[in-house]
């Protein structure tokens, strides 16, 4: 597996273009589209949360019907969530306005909105944005990019990244982008994020695959607790790499499962780095634990808890509220058993060993504490399974942002 | 039931005292003990953290063991959890002393502790305290108070309240005090509260009224969504008032139930309204649910979510938060069911419809949600049940004081 430059347009046969629609957002990007240039087999997993945004519905009756998959148009600044059937007919108009455009079934064109919760979605901007993308759709390295900064909101950076892997002698490309930063705290998949690779696979494999590696990557970081009502995962997959189909399980679908989960970790961690208002990755990796259940509970417990996201920020070696986290988690454990160390690239330091507080270098804590990326590595001395999970500090800038998001 | 002045000593029998100890604040009371004449039955509820404080493990050795309780001592600034066998041997040597200065039994002496976690709480200034405490032992309603103060840590306000009321015919007195204000979201009880009643009444029902009446006041409010390892509440029954022992469920227990659950209602709701760097309270009212659980988990979940708390303490009448909160909370609901209002003294505005946004004066929200006490007022539509839940806003002070608590 090889990390090349690109996102969405790196597999063959995939375009993109964005423009400004003037949906939200003034003077910047605001709608982006993704065309395979033949129909494509495609996955999805979904938010979670009883509050569906309208989109996530559509997509879903999409996915979950066998439909083939042609296009995505995004949408960012409002959300279309609590929008009741004016938000249902502002997908399907969308989608219209495709099939309109370029010849494609509307059945074919998943639709994703990110934004604002409870406002209406201008119909007319959105028709007429889908109108000006269809005729500026290109396969540039450039158009992916520029796809994948038309659906930022509160993200301070765009998320993307494509890899190629072998499967029997053919070269295959996976490419992806996503978006944060706030409401993330994903159950099932996250925010928004879409995946396109030119692989032939049958597409229960696919789902299949797709599922498997969301557990340990995108629902595995959280920003702020709150479970997006908008959550989407999209993977397209169109056939052009020309590998023979992959309608099994074997070392194809493991080299591919491995190039997933690569591009799916990498786009996780990113966005944990970018939660809203954050100054660094903080990342808990829990070890030696009972259940492979419990592991994953213990890790986002900890980056989950605003007592230890405030104490990242402020550089505070409070080790006191890791400990408390794990312990109103859900999982059972003896404290006794607990090791807690801080890491980084400025060094390691243990705090706490098996029930007792151990007497540390402060100075060395402040600066491990300090470095844009921060891990707390936790062995629990308990059993054999362990799991990582990735979030950020909580800092002024996170109130800031979200005491007035809307204006 | 009437509301009169005082705290912990406005029942008969009970006596309180506090002093600068000097356990980690400089200039300012940091332990105080409550004295009761003669033992009391008395009842608990602790945290539900798997990592629960020495003192915490200590108390709930006295109070299921069926031992009466004679005292509590308390210090602020160290929480004596994560401490290992050193803690445990903090808790025995503060009862001790205590025996030796008062004449009482070490086992029935409750402790507790509320600060920082995984630093060992320096045991001869906490004998010193006890034995200056002994010596100043007073039933004055200032005593009450200054214990109040004592025990606070990033609280601004001291919380104490009491009540009488009538048993056939004899007047019973219950008085308490209690502190936040971070690491709040209690799961059996709350962080520390100490009720005291001259109450003659059977253990085992001082115990059902206990737990019965926490559910749905302490366990309702929420600062952090961070569950202790130090939540400790403790009530003292001495049987001075010289009722009729209520030895079985009827009217007086009726009515000690309905001043237990004034009295908890009003210090969980001054402890959520001073939560950490909070500007006001903030309420969710759940009404016509499905059932009691659901309410419960409704109402909490609105008052939990980051989100909606950034966007109470900015005024921003983002409902679509509350909405998104509601939708992960793990109840079921159709949000096509769903009304939503904001309510303050400043008056109400519905922004939600059934499935639709409403189009709403936001000069009239922005005025509702600027008041010091704010409710979100929701309407399911699909039952017959409620549940209320408090919390706070969510301000840079919160991550202020949380940043570098330990300094």
């Amino acid at each position: 597996m090889k990390v090349i430059e690109g996102g969405v347009c790196a597999a063959k046969g995939f375009k993109a273009a964005c423009c400004e629609a003037n949906i939200k957002y003034k003077n910047r990007t605001d709608m982006a589209m993704i065309y395979s240039e033949v129909p494509c087999e495609c996955a999805g997993t979904f938010t979670s949360n009883v509050v569906k945004a309208a989109c996530v519905q559509w997509d879903q009756k999409l996915v979950y019907s066998g439909e083939k998959m042609q296009a995505v148009v995004v949408n960012s600044g409002i959300a279309n969530a609590c929008t009741g059937q004016e938000g249902f007919d502002a997908c399907e108009a969308t989608a219209k306005a495709v099939e309109k455009e370029l010849g494609i079934k509307a059945s074919s064109v998943a639709v994703a909105s990110t934004g604002v919760i409870g406002m209406q979605l201008p119909v007319e901007k959105l028709v007429n944005g889908v109108s000006v993308m269809s005729g500026k759709l290109e396969g540039s390295i450039e158009a992916g990019t520029n796809a994948s900064k038309a659906i930022m909101t509160t993200d301070t950076v765009h998320k993307e990244i494509a890899v190629t892997f072998e499967v029997a002698g053919k070269t295959v490309t996976l490419g992806g982008m996503c978006k944060g930063s706030g409401m993330i705290h994903p159950n099932m998949c996250t925010m928004l994020a879409f995946l396109t690779t030119d692989l032939d696979i049958d597409r229960s494999l696919l789902q299949e695959a797709v599922s498997r590696v969301v557990t340990d990557t995108f629902n595995m970081i959280t920003v702020d607790g709150d479970t997006s009502t908008n959550d989407t995962f999209l993977v397209m997959a169109n056939g052009l790499a020309g590998n023979e189909k992959i309608a099994k399980k074997g070392e194809a679908y493991d080299d591919f499962c491995e190039a997933l989960f690569y591009v799916c970790r990498y786009l996780a961690r990113k966005m944990a780095g970018d939660g809203e208002g954050a100054t660094k990755l903080f990342e808990a990796k829990v070890v030696n634990v009972r259940s492979k259940e419990d592991a994953r509970t213990l890790s986002r417990a900890i980056v989950a808890s605003n007592l230890s996201k405030a104490a990242i920020y402020g550089c505070d070696a409070n080790f006191g509220r890791f400990l408390c986290a794990m312990g109103y988690s859900g999982a059972q454990f003896d404290q006794n058993d607990v090791e807690l160390f801080f890491e980084s690239e400025a060094g390691r330091v243990q705090v706490f060993d098996k029930g007792t507080p151990v007497v540390f270098d402060e100075e060395l804590a402040k600066k491990i504490l300090g470095s844009g990326e921060v891990t707390i590595y936790v062995d629990m001395h308990e059993g054999t399974e362990e799991a990582t999970a990735w979030g950020c500090d909580l800092t002024y800038d996170y109130v800031k942002i979200n005491a007035d998001y809307r204006s």
